[in-house]
């Protein structure tokens, strides 16, 4: 009766490839980005230093979306060091996740030529708030399902969970800037930063080893 | 004479590589979907909500073979934690069900923009049909090879084939409904999900720990 | 002393992240043949069917180069699987190996849209004629530096390289059959199949569990 | 306590996902070179030969980054070969290497259509400067959070440092010869051969074993 005991979601391999899999899925992701800096195929010899910098655009949209999406395995890095190990749920929850990431470079590209248009920033945030919530729903989850590493203190699974999400609540709440203009709307996302410093350092007042 | 009984598939990096160079290919097919999904060049900023709104087919066609490729990834994750060792027919079978994912990206981006063309159903349908054939055909190999733990239970090995098979089963069925309309055919589809059900219920009844 | 005595290279995870990362390459080269699968984007819906009958040679193309890669990469496969450890100048052969697999997918689709020229099988076989010399260079290099596990017969190694070597041969050998026409020389290449069952046989006969 | 002493960001896997998580976006970045490797799409079949023939720039262009990410995928092999474990800053500036890894493409691309323009070579040293210097500031992070083995020479660690950085030196050195030529200063960059041999030489004499 060992096998039963051993199912294979629960073998070391299930956890290992559930990660490896993901970590392929946030590298092509990320690395799928660069597609969309392009030069204009009839470009003139001379006109070169002019046309890359005409594309600012599209380096502040590879830059930030390398951003988005490094802080999202970071966060996946952070979090599977302390998963014990995978069931079938997590499993599903994590494919959410990656099918988020695995979609960012669209909205990437449409904020790269459409920046200045308030449907191109909408889109963009709500797929990272997308990303964000089915990130916390794979991390709250196991915690209830007791796939976490025994003795990980309460407030730092809350505090963790707060600070993934913390990204997209300040998008969302950016949105009515939109209103304003889609410039002044990504400049306020810079409230990012200490938002999660202020997180960050109460996660390790909680848990000094695991911030 | 102990390299001979220690030969190079039947290492532990053997297995290992077999299933990573899977994950590989499972993660690339599955992030290329988004190549697809493309804005038209010449487009117009105040036309933009417009455009991605008519985006929704290929938005769907994303989502569905998103869900594909995670369901065969699923399958394989599963399967091969019951498999205890590879031989070189086990690595041929699985090249050829790579082969398969690695074509997805082809008929959905036909799908994406033919969708209410029976051709392009039927195509879908053809290499989900073939993709699925290619992953049973490996797991009923691996069974009889004796590459499985010992004491999996037989039923066990036929209802996780036939919970594989169920997919590409139900989608030949739908062929027919290609003549009342492409649309009929792939709403049909979401019979899969209860019949996935059944079976996974079945599963659980015969071995509650590897379902 | 001990770290002398274990140096970077030869450290476990040395000869794994190297041939972990030439699996990811692998799995990329193979993946990536799918981009040019495309049906011209002027298409008319009722015209798809002979679309898709059209791009036979696109999909021939297809599945010849997911062959070359796929007996490329079990040919790695099992390779590794006798290397005990890795060293820098396996790791540049290694590298010169995979930078002919990345290049795959440029033949391959110089092939599908041009198979009907000399020229386009000639740069396909040069391609492939480069990768089995990169790879025989590897495995005999690594034999020669005693970076093989030990105990391996003397002719397991050369007919394991003969039998890298011999889809190259077969292969530049049909190239005087490009004055007769394309398609004959890329049919002569099905003697590739009985040459590797021949040299399989005799490695069998050698090494009956590493063949 | 012992979760406290046994961090995520320390434990073995931590640092194995962020080696894999590197390698695959080398290996993808390595592979997507080959993606500017295209044949006009209007070639009439005649015009074949000449018009691969007129791909050299492209293709050295592929060669030249394949080498470039080739060397900084074995600098960080060798390097990670030193590090015993991982913590977030090494993390965030590992982010920052593959950042400029993965923008490699796009410069390689505009390299192969404007080799004969100034800003092109321009561009492409100001890339791999920002990827030698953030490889560099990650390995001597490394060193002086005290993340590497114990017991390695101090000059190995600077050497090392020195070895990486003489790539983007001997290039950025050699923009004023961008006034002569840009293929005099492309040709000027073949003196980094004789450089890394030279420190390859010292690194030999200082540690033996992991140079």
């Amino acid at each position: 009766m060992t096998e039963r005991d051993d199912p294979a979601a629960e073998r070391p391999l299930g956890l290992e490839r559930l990660v490896l899999f993901s970590d392929a899925v946030f590298a092509i992701a990320i690395t799928l980005l660069v597609i969309d800096l392009r030069l204009p195929e009839d470009l003139e010899g001379p006109a070169l230093p002019e046309a890359l910098a005409a594309m600012w655009p599209q380096l502040l949209a590879y830059v930030l979306s390398f951003l988005v999406i490094g802080v999202n395995w970071m966060a996946h890095w952070r979090r599977y060091g302390c998963v014990e190990r995978a069931d079938e749920r997590l499993a599903w929850l994590n494919l959410a996740l990656l099918g988020c990431i695995a979609l960012m470079p669209f909205p990437t590209s449409v904020l790269a030529v459409h920046g200045d248009e308030p449907a191109a920033v909408g889109l963009y945030v709500a797929v990272i708030a997308l990303t964000g919530v089915a990130s916390a729903a794979g991390w709250l989850y196991a915690d209830r399902a007791g796939l976490l590493r025994p003795g990980l203190d309460a407030r730092f699974v809350r505090l963790s969970a707060l600070r993934g999400l913390s990204v997209p609540i300040v998008m969302v709440l950016s949105l009515p800037l939109l209103l304003v203009g889609p410039y002044v709307a990504m400049v306020s996302w810079l409230l990012i930063i200490p938002v999660q410093r202020e997180i960050g350092r109460r996660l390790h007042a909680v848990a000094p080893d695991h911030a």
